[in-house]
C-alpha cells in the first residue's frame, strides 16, 4: 500500500481503539490449559507445584490450585514472598537463596499464613543461609537437593560427590529437614523431536536416581522426587517415579511451545494486543517492540532464527499468517509482503515467550478485566 | 572450583551482601556522558533534546537540562505525559499518536505545566488524531514531519511524494503548526566502521534536505532539522544543518556502545550488580537472567553473537574479562573456565542495551540512593 493511503478509520476496525499494546489472557484458554496439565499430573500420579513465574498472579496461582495443584513453585524469594504472603498452601523456592535475611523474612510470613515453605540447595552456603534463618525464626526448613540433569546451570551432579557432601550438612542441622531431589531439564527447550524429549526424561529421572542412591545412605530415605518442564510435561510422558511436577509455560504455552509441537497456536492463552501505526510497502509496525514482547526467542536462549511472534489476518475469509520480523524498543516491524493490514488496525501477537512478555507487562487483562501482577518487579 | 569448595563468606567479599540483582548508575560516569553529550551538541551549535527512554527518569532528565538541553524527547504518550506533568520545558513525543483521547490528554497535562509539546506524524491518520485532540482542547498541536532515512521503520521517504501530501494536510488545517523533519538513523548501530556511520549521517541529512524541498512550496518554510542516534552523534561528525539532536543512550551507554568505539567499558554509567549464586567447572552463575539484562544483543536487533555482558573480575593485581555467555529468566551464566568467581561473591554486569535494562527494572540506584522511574511501564 502506498504510505499515504487514507487508513481505514477505527469505526470500521475490527477491534475497538483499545489503549495498546495490552497483554490479554483468554480465559477459556487458560483454564484448559490449567484443566490440561492437572490431568496429566493426577494421570501421572504426581502433585503438581506450577511455577508462577510464568503470571507472576496469585489469582492465576489460586485457579492452579482450585484445579487440583498441590501449592506453586517460585524463583525469586521476593516472588516467592507474595504468594506465602497470599497464603497459598505450599510455595517451592526453586532458587537458591543467599541471603539470611530474605530466607527469614519469608520464614516468617509462612509462619502467618501457614504455606509451606521448600526450599533448595546445591551448594553448602545455601545451606547456611537456610540454617540460619531457620534458627532465627525458629523453623525447620525443608529442602531439597537441586539437581543438574543437563541445563548445566545450577545443580550437583550425579557421580560429583556433591550431593553426599550436602546430604552430611542436612543431616547433621536440627534446623534442616531433607525433602528429597528437584531438578529442571529446561534443555528439553531445545529439542524439537518428541524421542530426544523423552529421552531427556529419562535420563533426568535416571540421574535423580543415582544421586538418590549417593544421599540415601547418609540421610537414611530416599526422599521425594521432584521434575518440571513445560516439554517435559506436555511433549514427553512423565517418568514413572516422579512424585511432583513443576512446570510454568503450560499456563500461557506461546510459539515456543508451537515450533516444539505441545500445542497449536490456537490454544495460546496470552497475546499482546498492538496497533498498526504505519504501513510502507512490505511491511507494518505495530506499537510493540522489545521493551513489550522481549526479545527472547525462547526459553533459555533457544529459538534461533523465529522472528518475534505470529499474527493472524483474516481477509476475505481467508487466513493469513504474518511474523513480526524484526524488533525496537517501542516498535515491532512485521513483515507484510501483500500489504494486508492496514494504519489504525488493531492486531494480536503471540509471542516466543508468554512469561517474558507477563514480566515485562505493566498489567494483564484477564478477558476484559485488569488483573494484578502481584510479583511484578520481584528480581531479588 | 569443586562443586563444594565452601563459599568464601560475605563478609570476606569486597562488596557488601546487598539485594541483587540491583541497577546502578554511577553518578560521576552519568554527569560525564551528559557534559559530553552537551558539548558536541554547543559545539555544533545545535539544541539537545536527549531520548528519556532510555532511563525514564524525571531527575535524570532534569539532570539533562540543568546541562543545557533544550527539552526531552519521549516515546509512547503515556511516557511522554510523565515529563510533561514533571514541567519539563519541553516534550518531543517521537511516536505516532494514533488515540485522541492520548493526544488530548498530553495537550491539557502541558497547558497546566507550560511544557512545549511537539509531535511527530508520517501518515494521515497521525494527522488526523492530533487535529482532532488539538480542536477538542482548544490547543495548536506543533508536528513535525517524520522522514525513514534508512531505518525502514516509520516515516515518510524522500521522492515519495508522501512528504508533500501530509504537508498539504498541515498547510489547511488551523489546528496544526508545521515545525519540521524528524528523523532517527538507528541503522547506525548496524555500523561498526566510522567511516560507513559518518556516511548513514551525511545520507541522513541528505534526505532531510530532499524532503525539505519537497514540503518548502506547500508550507512556504523549511522547518527545522532534527536528527539524533546515539552511535551518530558521538560516533560521527555532526551534520552541518541539525538544528537539533535527540540521542538517549548516551546518558548511560553499554556493550553496544562500546563495540561501535563510542566509549570504553570504564565509560558505562549503568551496571546490573548480581550475586554469584552457583559455580561449576567452567562456568558461575549469577542472580541476573533475562528478566534483568534483556535478551537484548544491540539495538534494533543488531549485536549478533556477543554473549549477554561483560564482567571483569580483579585478582591478584591481574584484571579478568569474563562474558555472560546465556541467560535463563533469573539466571545469567558466565563463561568461567579458570573458576575465578566463588559462590557468594558480587559482580557488577556492563549489559548489552542499557534502555534495556532499566526499562526492566523495578527500580535505579543513583549512587547509594534510589530514585524513581517514573516512567516504569509506560508502554501504551
Amino acid at each position: 500500500m502506498n504510505e499515504t493511503t487514507p487508513a481505514r478509520h477505527f469505526e470500521e476496525a475490527a477491534v475497538s481503539p483499545r489503549a495498546t499494546p495490552a497483554v490479554r489472557i483468554d480465559p477459556a484458554k487458560l483454564a484448559a490449559n490449567i484443566a490440561r496439565m492437572a490431568g496429566i499430573a493426577k494421570a501421572a500420579a504426581a502433585e503438581l507445584h506450577p511455577h508462577v513465574k510464568t503470571h507472576k498472579s496469585v489469582e492465576i496461582a489460586r485457579m492452579q490450585v482450585a484445579a487440583g495443584a498441590a501449592g506453586v513453585t517460585a524463583s525469586k524469594p521476593s516472588e516467592a514472598l507474595v504468594f506465602v504472603r497470599a497464603g497459598l498452601p505450599s510455595v517451592t523456592v526453586a532458587y537458591p537463596l543467599m541471603r539470611k535475611e530474605a530466607a527469614a523474612a519469608l520464614m516468617t510470613a509462612a509462619k502467618g499464613t501457614g504455606s509451606r515453605l521448600r526450599f533448595i540447595a546445591a551448594h553448602a552456603v545455601h545451606l547456611e543461609v537456610l540454617e540460619a534463618a531457620a534458627r532465627e525464626t525458629g523453623s525447620i526448613a525443608e529442602v531439597f537437593l537441586k539437581v543438574d540433569t543437563g541445563l548445566a546451570r545450577i545443580g550437583v551432579t550425579a557421580g560429583s560427590g556433591a550431593a553426599a557432601v550436602l546430604a552430611h550438612i542436612l543431616a547433621a542441622s536440627p534446623s534442616l529437614r531433607y525433602l528429597g531431589l528437584l531438578s529442571h531439564a529446561g534443555h528439553a527447550y531445545g529439542a524439537p523431536e518428541p524421542a530426544r524429549r523423552a529421552e531427556i526424561a529419562a535420563q533426568e529421572l535416571a540421574q535423580l536416581r543415582a544421586v538418590q542412591a549417593e544421599v540415601a545412605p547418609v540421610l537414611g530415605l530416599p526422599g521425594r522426587i521432584s521434575v518440571g518442564s513445560t516439554p517435559t510435561c506436555l511433549g514427553a510422558p512423565v517418568q514413572r517415579g516422579s512424585d511432583e511436577l513443576r512446570p510454568g509455560n503450560y499456563a500461557f504455552l506461546d510459539m515456543t511451545a508451537v515450533r516444539l509441537g505441545l500445542c497449536s497456536p490456537e490454544e495460546i492463552a496470552l497475546s499482546v494486543e498492538a496497533t498498526v501505526i504505519f504501513a510502507a510497502p512490505g511491511r507494518a509496525v505495530i506499537d510493540a517492540g522489545s521493551k513489550e514482547l522481549s526479545s527472547d526467542k525462547g526459553a533459555h536462549g533457544t529459538g534461533g532464527d523465529v522472528g518475534h511472534g505470529r499474527i493472524e489476518v483474516v481477509r476475505g475469509g481467508q487466513s493469513h499468517v504474518l511474523t513480526v520480523a524484526r524488533l525496537s524498543e517501542e516498535h515491532g516491524v512485521i513483515a507484510d509482503p501483500d500489504g494486508l493490514l492496514a494504519v489504525g488496525e488493531q492486531v494480536r501477537v503471540l509471542p516466543n515467550h508468554a512469561c517474558a512478555v507477563a514480566a515485562l507487562a505493566p498489567r494483564l487483562w484477564l478477558g476484559d478485566r485488569e488483573i494484578a501482577v502481584d510479583a511484578r518487579g520481584c528480581t531479588d
